[in-house]
């Protein structure tokens, strides 16, 4: 499939390579900054452009990875007739592409994507599209391309997707990063909790994770968890979201 | 080594079977419970006794793995003089073993363990001891046991320590947990989020939590969060804690 890619960061990056690996040809990779349209279209194998009025009108797939926020700015003079548009963003709504062509969906990777990966994780799939045409071109890419699961599914449920990926991505990375902080200045080896962070999140595999949960809250061990208070003494808002995640998980047992 | 296990849980059945798997003997394992006792001894290759009174004296070690409130009556008619008592728990004082021996400690493993468990992750140790006869021993064990690090922890650290697991651990199966029934109640296939809760556990190894934060909160998206809180209106408990640890993302970033 010939590809046009509009974007330099990380998921045009992992997606790029991703569709190279699977035998795609990327004739195009369009960004507002040159210097990184050029080394992402040198990693691809393909040309590169930063005005998007010089966009190549050959490809069968325009697809826009962009900041949310900016997918509307990059498509506001683009017009596509006849061909496939797609954006990946999770939380943002088809029908910004309606402009560009009659034929647009979403290509939305269910994953943490970053250039610097060396080992690509498995990427869920979730697809939407205006019609039949997209529709079958963004499901012939995503099989070619994905490990993972590929669905289709429409804007409510890519964005209620899109809600449970952050509490259980967002969420959990902020509870690490607030770990690590504590550790630092607790001068605690943070380094020796990651086999248990792995462990916890690789156990989801087999065991649901209600039926997982260990601990003084599940346990409702006060003398623990007030041992526990009493330590983050000097961290006043870990100490409150401590007491609030406990209170969540004694309340919300069983 | 010659040791006798105390207890019969999922601390007790695994590092039992990582002694045995060492090469240690396990002459008996204690328990109140006959059947379950009966069961781990079989797996063991030990004896076993669900009477304390008839614990067998000529171990060099006994383990206490039980839950942390049951330590100090499980140990109450324990004496024994000249062998070195250890138990297993994160948020427990070492002294409460002071009245069975003059050489004690804690062999506190920082993993989540389960029976069940096919493959034992990594398992990094957390010792504490009371005097150099009961240091050498279970630092002996735990280098002969663990994959993962061995290392001296006094009750503060060791204590900061189980902070900062209950954070990365139980907290965060929490999420994964309210996140689940969530996606239950609102027909999302939960499964399709589990390659990025593990690709988000598996980055700390290359990348620190605090620069690894994407997502909605920490650009300050305001118009994805509006959205994301709209989505979650029948959800009152899921909508608060996504404040709060947005607003908590929000205010620590950089």
């Amino acid at each position: 499939m010939d590809i046009v890619i509009i974007g330099t960061g990380n998921v045009a990056a992992v997606l790029g390579q991703k569709f190279k690996d699977a035998g795609h040809h990327i004739i195009q990779v369009a960004g507002r900054n040159a210097v990184a349209a050029n080394e992402l279209a040198y990693k691809l194998g393909s040309g590169f452009t930063n005005n998007l009025s010089q966009i190549k009108k050959n490809a069968e797939l325009y697809l826009v990875a962009v900041n949310d926020a900016a997918i509307a700015e990059v498509i506001r003079d683009l017009s596509l007739p006849g061909k496939v548009i797609a954006h990946t963003a999770g939380a943002v709504s088809k029908d910004v592409l309606k402009p560009v062509s009659s034929h647009y969906g979403v290509f939305y990777p269910l994953q943490s994507l970053r250039k610097e990966m060396t080992v690509i994780p498995e990427i869920p799939i979730l697809l939407d599209a205006s019609d039949e045409t997209a529709k079958s071109i963004l499901e012939t890419l995503a099989k070619s391309i994905s490990s993972g699961k590929v669905s289709v599914a429409n804007e409510e449920n890519r964005m209620k997707t899109h809600v449970a990926a952050v509490i259980v991505s967002n969420f959990t990375n902020h509870l690490y990063a607030l770990a690590e902080d504590y550790c630092r200045k607790e001068n605690i080896d943070f380094s020796q909790l990651v086999p248990l962070i792995e462990e916890t999140a690789m156990r989801i595999r087999s065991t649901p994770p209600a039926k997982a949960q260990t601990g003084p809250a599940i346990r409702n061990d006060k003398s623990t968890i007030e041992k526990h208070l009493q330590l983050l003494e000097n961290h006043p808002h870990l100490k409150k979201l401590y007491g609030i995640l406990t209170e969540s998980i004694i309340t919300n047992k069983g």
